[in-house]
This record gives structure tokens, sequence and C-alpha cells, in this order.
């Protein structure tokens, strides 16, 4: 690690990562879909959201219609397909807990799988911005909470603004490997983008920081 | 039963009941209340509901927001307090039946709770038209279908519509205890007040029918 973002690490208050393709080598969302056999319908909707107009929620709401899960099938997927800790982040969350620093995930998947990792790694589920599916009674799906911050677009901005004005943290860093996370700096202090699962030319080339292995933050 | 309700029971193609207070003994939601400790605070609300201009949605959204039932809650006043039935409506739903005339349950109540006296009655869930309740992963409660015809004033008269509209029904029958029930005829082509658990004497005052038994119908 640089000297200099040395010393943005030490004077961090908080630590917020990215889940999808940071803190875990898949997209949850599209193992969701694969694991529930529509794959390829929203993939090739995913295709069709990134050159388009539509809204982070749009995009959000058109993938769970194509999926739809009910609540038996999201169990199965959370207890026979859990996903893979990126190589290094283990260690690195474990460091940033000795040092008493709270670390944050923040995620437009979903809260329901995201807290087995959280669970992994030690971060309080308190501690989860992430996407809320809803179900009925005989569980089938029933939509997701449009109100979460992470159902939207610059998303990951206002949770982000959001800990700041409820800690009063000065100095948060965002680790992550997409554009909406390069987006939420700021109000995030310091951006690393991270390049260890998929490389995205357009945030690496913008990104000041960028790793591809956590152990270039000297931790592991 | 008179000649002239006779004559317009035989040549009814549908038969709709309400459910709170007319298949059933009790109200669902007052009953559902009382098992997570929040009848009180909600029989307060239903007092101020009546008198004031809320709509039948406001009022249930404030209900379901003091309840806050969970899944766990919700399975488990099913299986620990079914309702009660009313005297006679099981030969009556019977007789209907063997007349091969279809029965449709439509209650501002709860679907999940519903379905359970409709399998009692051998009505098939596909007639019922109720409230849903959602929940999250977790089991915590998140909302109600708000597009659901009977979350909305005039919802019973929307779904009595819409089985005319989908099936060609000529002479739908509607029978119920409440305001809500006598309101939606028309569409529905007869109401016949029940007051066989409670006499609401501005329905009465207004039924050109009116019973207070199902046995008066003949069938029991
Ligand atoms: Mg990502
Ligand atoms: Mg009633």
């Amino acid at each position: 690690m640089s000297g200099e973002l040395r010393t943005i690490w030490n004077s961090a208050d908080a630590i917020c990562f990215d889940v999808d393709s940071t803190v875990i080598k898949e997209e949850g969302i599209d193992e969701l879909a694969k694991f529930c056999n529509k794959g390829s319908e929203v993939a090739e909707l995913t295709k069709r959201a990134m050159v388009g107009v539509m809204t982070f929620q749009e995009a959000l709401k058109l993938r769970l219609d194509i999926i739809q899960p009910t609540l038996s099938q999201l169990r199965q997927f959370i207890q026979t397909k859990p996903p893979t800790l990126s190589p290094g982040i283990k260690n690195l969350v474990q460091h940033i807990h000795n040092r008493g620093i709270p670390v944050y995930l923040i995620s437009g998947g979903f809260r329901s799988i995201i807290a087995a990792i959280a669970k992994s790694l030690n971060i309080p589920l308190e501690n989860i911005f992430a996407n809320r599916i809803k179900f009925y009674f005989n569980g089938d799906y029933a939509g997701f909470d449009e109100n979460e911050f992470t159902s939207r677009s610059g998303g990951k901005a206002a949770a982000i603004q959001k800990l700041k004005d409820v800690h009063g943290y000065k100095h948060v860093i965002l680790i992550g490997d997409g554009a909406t996370d390069l987006e939420a700096c700021p109000p995030a202090d310091i951006f690393i983008g991270y390049g260890g699962n998929v490389i995205r030319e357009s945030v690496k080339s913008k990104a000041k920081w960028y790793i591809t292995d956590f152990s270039e933050l000297g931790f592991s």
C-alpha cells in the first residue's frame, strides 16, 4: 500500500464494502435467477438495462418480476448455493474489526442473501444496507421494499450520507467493483476500486486507487 | 323463505358471502389484533375510523401498522384460534354447491385466515377475494397488497363487477352483515342482510331481505 493510501486508511472511521463481485465472487441476483431457471432471461434484461434509460429500481423490478422467487426457493438457494468469499476479504475485515473500525455492507442485492455473508464476517446485521424481498403468507413473491435506499439510483450514496449523518463519520472509505460504487464517492471520502473478480474499465480508469487483490492493502 | 326470495334464489348463477360476522362469528382483524396483544389499540382506531373520513385502505393500513403481525404470529393465530362458523353456513354452502352454483367469499379481511375457512366449506381458493399481508424473509410484517380490490373503499363492488365481467353472471346474490356489503349491490343483483352475529340497524333498515339465521333460507 502506498504511503498516501496508508495514511488515508489509518484515518478511516468507517469502511464500506460493496458485496456482489467485491466481498463475494458472484452477482447474487444472477445466481438466484439461475437457481430459479431464469438465468438467461435475466441476463438478457440486464444487458438491455445497461444500454437503456432504466432507473435502478425499474431494472430491479423487472428482474424480480422475471424471477418471482418464492420464499422456499430463496431459502433453498441460500442453503444450497452459498456465495464464495473473495480471497483475503475475511482477513481484511478481521483486521479492520481488530482496530475497532465498523464495517458496512452496502449492496443493491438482497438482505436475506447478504445476512449469511455478514455473519461469516462477524459484521452485525444492522450494518447491512440492501434490498428486502417481500412474500405473501403462502410464500409467493410479493415485491420488494421500494423505500429502501439501495433499491434506487444513487442509493449507495444515500446510504453513506445517512451513515455520516447518524454517526458523524468524517472519513468513510468505500471499496467496490462497480459504477454505482464509484458514484457514491462523494459522499464517501475515498473510493478504492476492486478488480479481483471483474475489472470494469470505466471504473478502473476513474478510480484514484485500484486493487485487484485485498492483500494489496497489507493485511492478509 | 318467501315466494319472491325463493324465485330469486333459484335464478342465482353465483352466490357471494361476506366473511367476518357472516360466514364466521368473529371479526378476523380484531381477533388477530387481540392475539398480538394489540386488541384495545385496534378497537380504539376502528372507532375513530368509523366516525372519520378515513378511506378503507387508510384504516386497514393504520390497523396493520399497529398489529405488525409477523409470519410466525399469523401462523400461530391460524393454528390456535380457528374462527367459528356461523350456524347453518356449512349446510347452506353444501346445498348451493349441490345445485352446481359457485360460492365466493368476498372479504376486507385476510386471505391467509380465510383460506382455512374456504377449505372447510369446500370453496376453491380462487373463489376468495380478500387482502394479502406481506412479509420479509425474516418473517417481519411488510405491508399488504394495496392493489387488491378488497383493500379499497368500494372494493367488494369492484370484485363482484369483475366476477360478472369474467363469468357473465346475470344474477349475483350477496349475503353479508355490513355496510360495505350493502353498498356492493349493485353490481350485486340481490343483497340479503344477515344479522345472526351482529345486527347493524343501518343495514337492516335498508335491506329488502334480512335474515338472522341461515336456516331461514330453507336448507339446514
Ligand atoms: Mg459489485
Ligand atoms: Mg362482515
